[in-house]
């Protein structure tokens, strides 16, 4: 099994979890965070796609497994601190559960703090997740 | 004083806290991974310059206030769960204080999680942190 104390430092973050980064390779859109734990980043290293850990689920959640939209890993960048994970990825379909590209799809006004929706919806959510 | 509440929910981080991803608005580089609390992202919003929270010095973090390597925000998204801030920035000289352009500087070998360095070295810390 490989040691991956070496690139990250797992002891920093809350309860073994550590923020995710994941950018989209082509277009270099940020397109989620996510959290990883030990176990999510060695499946990731070894099978080439996003593994990340659910704090609701308290699981590994391996992204795509239910939407069929995956990710497929192209380069794994870690932060100065060791403590910040940044995925470069194959984004198969829409990365955001709502469908859009990305899960940041709305702008904040900085004068009154208001959303708007500023990205193309991709896919609807209910043909993906049958909700 | 705005209302940020409907842009963020503050109450899904611990401590208040909530990632923040720093995005160079020019070249979409990741730059760098912090947090903010709502102060910090109220005074972001009234003063166009990123402002995070350190959680080390447990204070307001006036980036660049330093090292004069401040970002200048030009847009600010949200995602899906409103619980992740990407912050859209015209970065002065180097965002990582390792001065690298990123923080992000270093890659993960697949096959033993080894680092390599791969971006080029920006400034020497030394001359602007006077360390």
């Amino acid at each position: 099994m490989i040691d991956v104390s070496t690139a990250v430092d797992f002891s920093r973050g809350a309860d073994g979890l550590l923020p995710v980064i994941a950018q989209d390779a082509e277009n270099d859109r940020v397109l989620m965070m996510a959290w990883m734990n030990e176990d999510a980043l060695r499946e990731t290293l070894a099978t080439g796609q996003a593994v990340y850990y659910s704090r609701s689920r308290k699981s590994l959640w391996r992204k795509g497994e239910t939407s069929g939209h995956r990710q497929r890993v192209k380069e794994i960048r870690v932060d100065c601190d060791r403590d910040t994970i940044l995925l470069r990825v194959e984004q198969t379909g829409a990365a955001c559960h709502e469908g859009y590209e990305s899960c940041f799809f709305r702008s904040v006004d900085p004068q009154d703090a208001s959303l708007t929706v500023v990205d193309p919806r991709l896919v609807d959510p209910k043909e993906v997740y049958g909700k």
